[in-house]
């Protein structure tokens, strides 16, 4: 069935039976507004996933954007230390969207949110000639907040899981090469909000973000937000075995520039980096040492295992930047 | 300039700088998320605006858009008795989009904002086929809410300001007639904040929806939520003078079904008409009686001055139903 056959108000009746109850909403989904009791201080962050931007249709089920939608905003929640409460979700829709499809959408991101014990509160479905998914995620930091702020010289970077990954597969997508596993790190990420929890708890990071635009983009935020400058190792960088069989373990381009690994890069004192070990072990998501924190805002440097190294020129991903 | 040439950060970083600073805004625009000190409990909802949609570029300003995104958000927080305090806007942006446009669009934002004292706290710009505006707002509600449940059977209904301009508007801005006064009701209407919160305060209303679907679609979700029926008089709808020249006063059927008005729809019990007509002159916007609630569930008729009634078939607007 398609949607302009079903229509908006009964679709979105079905959906309303299917969220489970929580008793921090005190309103949910089939009023002008939910009616929220959040714990204490609330994360707020939105993103977008757009049509032909960011996805081919053709490349990814609804249910695997359900996935990654609710993901993309559950890292910046990461990101934070926190971890999600309520979700919002617009949908730009095209009438001829399958309605079982959009119920795989909801389902996805549904259960992708009640592993946090978060809720979908608010929805709204509007006509578009793209598919086009925005969400606003609402989170909690009880062990209070990692800012981009605070990142000193001397300081170690760290990053966790495996880099490059997901601009491999996009590009693996392009070439019609869908069916190779890597290409599900871009389809479905994963967000570290264990990890970042755990970073939080146990204060053992100074600064960190998400890289959702790329290692070098994300970093120079960091460190234009921390006036300090940063060396990475290229020869440290955590590569999966699929990426150095596919482009060499010596090739760093894509781990160093490709976007939407959603994995967090912090900075951390020195002489942390057992216990960080432990971190990872702990939340199931390896922390790799890359490098570390020097004076100098904004100068970013990568260095090869013979010592040389170059200054970044290009930085990443804009989406505007032609 | 073209946002392509100035890029999203540094775009990002200007607009940072507009925002005023706010008391319960810990951390703004700029790191991963936001982080806030709601006072309260926490109404949220979100809407959005998408060209080729909801509107046409050649008949708007990107500033009046601002203006709009703005207003349907917190005309549904009004709609609780509520007040906007913190937004996020996630924006979807042709590559060519002009980048003083755009910062028309963000100053009538934040200036809608400002005149709750809410405030931009989260933004996502992306690249996008279509220009698509969402909006997520989050709001208190200190005298407590107005839900779509609670209505009774012998209550009155009651609507402020004039309906169905808003779609006159929209029918002469596609007739090429865009130089009419009456188009700014579609272009920039009005979120009816004050009025909907001295209802809320002063315990008028049993339940409060916003008309942005048209009076009998919405009318019959309050319907549907409080299980109750509805009889409207269609000589007592108020109607606009511009309204009433252009369509004469007998004729009901944009007040009845247009869309876009954002006026507020509520029932009260019986005898509060002079009570109400005070919070109308308080607010600035008139408050009419347009008719009753009756038993029977979602059952809406409306009369003329005959007597004659008949029952409502088509209910107003779904963006999806063909």
């Amino acid at each position: 069935m398609k949607l302009r056959e079903l229509g908006e108000f009964a679709f979105l009746e079905e959906l309303r039976d299917r969220i489970p109850q929580n008793p921090r909403v005190l309103l949910g989904l089939g009023d002008d507004c939910a009616l929220l009791a959040p714990s204490g201080k609330v994360l707020a962050t939105t993103d977008s996933l757009v049509e032909g931007v960011h996805f081919l249709r053709e490349w990814t089920s609804l249910e695997s954007l359900g996935r990654k939608a609710f993901a993309v905003n559950a890292s910046d929640i990461a990101a934070m230390g926190g971890e999600p409460t309520f979700a919002l979700l617009s949908l730009g829709l095209p009438p001829d969207t399958s309605v079982e499809e959009l119920h795989g959408f909801f389902q996805a991101f549904v259960a992708e949110a009640s592993r946090y014990q978060a809720v979908l509160v608010g929805g709204n479905l509007s006509a578009s000639p793209c598919l086009s998914i925005t969400v606003t995620l609402l989170g909690r930091a009880p062990y209070g907040i990692l800012t981009r702020r605070g990142m000193r010289a001397g300081e170690d970077l760290y990053v966790t899981g495996t880099l490059g990954d997901a601009a491999l597969g996009l590009r693996l997508l392009r070439e019609g090469k869908g069916h190779h596993p890597i290409v599900q790190r871009f389809l479905e990420p994963l967000a570290r909000v264990r990890t970042g929890q755990l970073l939080a708890q146990r204060r053992l990071a100074t600064a960190m973000i998400d890289i959702s635009d790329g290692l070098l983009q994300d970093l120079g935020h960091l460190c234009a937000e921390s006036r300090v400058g940063a060396v990475i190792e290229g020869s440290w960088l955590p590569l999966s075995s699929e990426y150095k069989e596919l482009l060499g373990s010596g090739n760093w381009e894509l781990a160093l520039t490709g976007g939407e690994d959603y994995e967090l890069l912090f900075s951390a004192p020195p002489g942390q980096e057992r216990m960080l070990k432990r971190v990872g072990e702990k939340s199931g998501c390896p922390i790799t040492r890359i490098g570390r924190v020097v004076e100098g805002a904004r100068s970013i440097e990568v260095r090869d295992q013979a010592g040389l190294c170059y200054r970044v020129q290009r930085k990443g991903h804009d989406h505007f930047l032609s």
